[in-house]
């Protein structure tokens, strides 16, 4: 399932609408063209239904959110939609402003999301419509361990449900459901949370996987998940002693670059719950 | 003639005056800086005129085109212009929105541009008033090659006399023409395109080189253009089986940071039409 | 004293809210992270205060001034000086454009900053409400050396006191000081200034010393500047022949990722003056 998944990536080559943050943007765009889709960040209100028209998917993330984009945002979402692409929704930050919390659940609520990729924090933040966020990351209570896996699954579970979406968190564990099948993947390294944008960059290859397989989303979302935490062990064994994590975000990107289905089918660590 | 643009380049040091993207911001400051220019990035409507008049070429790029700074374009460019420096267009994503299409027609309308760097869609979108565009990449059947390269080349050459500047296409034959004179480059490498922003960063090292080579626009577009392409091969000979994209786009900036006059010409592979 | 400060900011990780430009953004969120804190931009006024009070440090850069950002920039400094916390202010191209000039004239009357970190045509510019930029580089007749260092350092200490705030000067040698006490600085490398953001990412980082050793700024902006010279020292010595800018950037970014107390202690090369 995810080699495939990679794969059809790889064949169709999706173009993937972008609205985010100006942190990131360079990286969300070497990342999809590492996995072999290809990026257009566009954010002017005037052109994002045109542009969200051209492309296979719309990814919307608040990293640097302004007033000014949210009616970009708003059309590009509703255009995208409409025509049957994926949508996904990166609520950075939601519970860290009210401005934060608030455009994301406008948002939830006027786009028929397909899927939601964040941290456990602005999940939380999203279900109660408030919340507490250490910034960008997530707060410590909120992590998912083996120990409170169940209850995490389950909130998940039905928040999937609740907004209609497949929810794709981050963390630990991460945990990927639409609702009523949940997958939890056990990839990845915490040194990843040392480079900056690897959420944002996860939720970019989220959009091209689900662009180019848009029939399977849970699927994609899943796989896109494993193939960023294999890619980021694959790049943490690259590292040396004098790498930090500067070499190790060009790792990151260089991993996706060359991952295949073999590898991804190999070392992915996933199981259905 | 190639080495003579580029040793002018490091010589003289010409300050760029950016209104650009956030997507490729970085890389282009860093590859100005690496060909022996200083940049400056500033979009904002009240300083456009003072900052373009500080430096010694102006660089208009529509990456991630917003409407607030277009008048900022307005002004910078025509300041500059009026001054008597190369002001250039980046026109990304011509063809892509009316937005874009409409916003470079008013740009090429109302500032006298001295060069047009883009893909072959893009220029066909600025020719038509309209076009058809795959995002911001070039589309297929744009494709220059050995085989409609006289074709191509009326075309561009007739394009620059129409709008009287240097036109500098990109692709795997690259064209430069001033509407009477043209080049045919035929370095680089096809993965350069997995990089996001090559064309922006050629676009802005083709304002350093006309910055520093004022009186002869057509030669400093051209060599600007070989020196991308040779190094383009130079870091790909460098790139390791665990090396993507992100350290390719390192290798290419690392690569016009050590590229010298003898280098360029013995390397460069380029034709006078 | 040096090493003191690297560790608590490593033991006490803060998040320093960046209300920066686009071109450095990136970088200066991977410095920040590299040197054991947590970044967080965002620069809408709607939540510039909620952010700030979020953090333990807030650092306002000039870089890409828009009119946009300059209520988030005066919410967010007065909201953390309400709060004791240190406020940065980076008068990016202060001097280069009356905008800027203006600009960091008035946020500098409305808040009472911490810190200023700055080139010495910069800190002119403040000095004198107008002045001369090359761009965003310092003038070369406003280099430190060991000639005019006695009156660099008056004219710093003096503005500093003028102030109330501890002026952090980057050059050749690097001068801190609160209006009486002044460090020397001797780190560094000259190929820095080939690398975009090397003065933002430091006057970042400075946001994160200062956070995490609020009492004792003059010796945090201080060890933040060793900090930085000490890694483009080692990152300099890491350079290959095939090496430029873009790895050089990679190397520092690293470099500050694997510093740690000791390091920093022996490699320092500061005076007391």
């Amino acid at each position: 399932m995810l080699g495939e998944m990679l794969e059809s990536v790889r064949k169709t080559g999706p173009l993937v609408h972008n609205i985010t943050n100006y942190v990131t943007a360079n990286d969300c765009a070497n990342i999809l063209l590492a996995c072999g889709a290809s990026p257009i960040m566009a954010d002017e209100e005037e052109e994002a239904e045109e542009i969200s028209a051209l492309c296979r998917a719309t990814n919307i993330n608040l990293g640097t959110l302004n007033r000014r984009s949210i009616p970009a945002m708003l059309k590009a979402g509703k255009a995208a939609a409409a025509l049957g692409h994926p949508v996904l929704l990166d609520p950075v930050g939601a519970g860290a402003s009210q401005l934060r919390t608030e455009t994301a659940g406008r948002l939830l609520e006027e786009i028929p999301f397909s899927i939601v990729r964040a941290n456990m924090s602005e999940i939380r933040a999203l279900a109660q419509g408030q919340g507490e966020s250490r910034g960008v990351d997530a707060c410590a209570e909120d992590r998912v361990s083996r120990e409170n896996l169940p209850q995490a699954l389950d909130f998940i579970r039905s928040f999937a449900k609740k907004i209609g979406a497949v929810v794709s968190v981050s963390g630990e564990i991460d945990i990927i459901s639409d609702g009523e099948r949940a997958f939890c993947v056990y990839n990845g390294r915490p040194e990843m949370s040392a480079v900056t944008g690897t959420g944002c960059m996860l939720s970019a290859m989220t959009g091209a996987y689900a662009g180019a397989n848009p029939g399977k989303l849970l699927e994609a979302a899943a796989a896109a998940v494993c193939a960023m935490g294999v890619c980021g062990e694959l790049a943490f064994a690259r590292m040396g002693p004098l790498d930090g994590n500067a070499g190790y975000k060009n790792y990151i990107i260089d991993a996706v670059y060359n991952l295949n289905a073999e590898t991804l089918e190999r070392r992915a660590k996933i199981e259905l719950w």
